[in-house]
């Protein structure tokens, strides 16, 4: 069942490693068949030297398993909710890599400083609000997911134009069109957060690109009248 | 003699320059084989690119050596006095890796900033006192250990819940059910403390993360109702 | 056509990736050839693990492509804006390298805290102003070039003995007599922009070089009466 | 000639980029044979991929070529300065090595911070003043060594105890009884450095460690009472 996508499923968790945005199994990838509403994510706790695609389960939307012996990650909860949520995205990656945990532990979101930041994201990373212990106790993963959709919703952002987040306190999330442009827009914020880092050790006082930078950018890359490639 | 055990304890061993965590030789592995009371250990300033799993030293917890040509590591002394205070550990890593290294220079606890650390330790990584001038002089390397398990005791800290410390103007040592934990704790020790000075450069005010988000992510990976795996 | 410029354009390009300069496709280098006129660039947003000498397309000073099936980088008017101002360079490179791009988006020079930076460059490494939202609209990648001109032009510098420049809120370009040297300046540009960070980061009022060293270490190097290889 | 001495030299050149110190070819490395007084030296601005043992010019302490067709690198006047008036050394390094270079374009010695420091340099890594104008226009790469020995005179330091120095706006040299042990105090120097200003980042008020800490590391690895090996 869903061969291809098993396949680039995982793909794109083997790419983790490779792009050194995971220590051991920090990090996981899914993807979602929109035909049949059929996810298939990364099984929990597996080594990524010993991850095959056919140990990838394969779950409906409600969580329910429709195939696989893997438990799915744990963090499948919060993946469900933005597939159900957000029609567009078709591959969602979380990972723990250290310099957007940095801003996300800061409780901080990334401002836009430049066209690195400008050609894959049209405003800075949002940072979405800690859990209540109320909400923790209820349902952690899932409602990890409706804090997530609350921050981009009370703020008016479009996740696709700006498809990652930063968790209070925890780490990342960023999506895409499919579970490769999800993990390369991981990598990007990555770089992204160790930019803004490095900007602001160099002068504290920074302040974010004009504005005609940033559409300039992000609209020579993105949108009918794109043009953009390096 | 316990040669499964010496080949855990040489793997662990290996483990260190593959996670570059140890530069030359500095850092040690051990681990303990609680029926016998025996202790197997890296010997004293081997090349890990010539080590054998035959080099290590077998020791008991007195400090005699049963068996090896090789001279046991220097830091023996501090192992074996940690072995003594906490049944619980079955194998115990040093290291100077520098992020580690960095708090312990500065002679400050590791902050409990976020998920990452609180999926591997219930709180701040303490920072245990320099030895007095007479500690030093009567016998430095077993006072090392005097002074962790004082720091544990007085600070009333569960060593199993947090598997790793700081030695002032030294570095970290870590510890788990046995070899291999040890020195994964120690990777993520490193992680951890790196994240730690990134967070605290993006935001010098940073807080530690809420009490419920460290016992989440900690009593979901630990204990009798864990079920957590990425 | 020009088929040693291609090769030596193609291993320039490839030279990218090796030093760690580049993430995905962001970077790119040309090289032109004097006689005839021509520039030999990296197409748009074709991946190094693929790229081949043929696939570079040649274009005249006015932008008119010449040879070639690939559309050449988005970048290209910023590159023809130099190579016709300044008949001295014979290849230019452009990248997003983080320590570059944190000096850019602060909108900082890089001072001249050094050796390792005077051997290359006489002077700090100019950070051109942004660019204004109507020369955005007009032309943005041809006035990135002229932009850089004034730069050099209003503060008297020469392009040939600083070869680099910063463009606020974006990264750097460097230059050289050929495709290969202006990637060894990119490189040693990511070095110096990271020394001065970590300059600063140990000593916040650290002063530049005296004038005495800085002229030394240039030129024992450049000129006639270099005589200096380490 | 020196047959033994050259293949000496040859390795722990060719160690420097293994280990990370070197950009291109941004630094040299020296030995010399006490019983003749010939020094053997990286030639000039050599590749470190074409280098091979019978490119390295050999000296005699006056700096008259002896053998060899390379001509010898061009910070050779420092080395024989410090040949010259240090009998006990046997090997010297000079690199650009970016976190030493840091300190030196800071003008700041390297604190003693902790053990890693204390295992191989007796107190802090000094660093030597500016050369004056006349300094530099007389005699530039001899009155480099003149002025690193100037330091080690005037503040008492003993340089087989603090094998390495800090040259202000330049960057480090190194030494030791060989030329691989030259190569080995670099690589320490390097990481202490690192550490030194990860310290400063976690606590900039941080102390250097206390006295007793200092000896007890230094001398159980160093003098006759030695005992030290991890």
């Amino acid at each position: 069942m869903l061969e291809e996508l098993k396949k680039q499923v995982y793909e794109a968790n083997m790419e983790l490693p490779r792009r050194g945005l995971v220590t051991y199994t920090w990090g996981n990838v899914s993807g979602i068949d929109r035909g049949t509403g059929y996810v298939v994510i990364k099984p929990s706790g597996v080594d990524y030297d010993v991850l095959t695609p056919d140990d990838l389960p394969v779950l409906d939307l409600d969580g329910n398993q429709v195939e696989g012996r893997c438990k799915p990650s744990s963090d499948t909860a919060t993946h469900l909710e933005l597939y159900k949520k957000y029609s567009a995205i078709g591959g969602i990656v979380h990972t723990h890599s250290p310099e957007a945990v940095a801003w996300a532990q800061a409780g901080r979101d990334i401002p836009l400083y430049g066209t690195t930041h400008a050609d894959y994201f049209l405003g800075p990373i949002p940072c979405a609000r800690n859990l209540t212990p109320e909400e923790i106790e209820e349902a952690y993963e899932k409602h990890t997911g409706t804090v997530i959709i609350e921050t981009f919703t009370q703020r008016g952002i479009n996740p696709v134009y700006t498809p990652a987040v930063l968790c209070k306190n925890h780490g990342p999330f960023a999506w895409g069109k499919d579970a490769a442009e999800a993990v390369h827009n991981a990598v990007v914020l990555e770089e992204v957060a160790r930019m803004a880092r490095l900007t602001e050790a160099v002068d504290p006082k920074a302040a974010p690109a004009p504005d005609s930078i940033r559409d300039k950018h992000f609209y020579r890359k993105h949108g009918e009248n794109a043009y953009y490639g390096q």
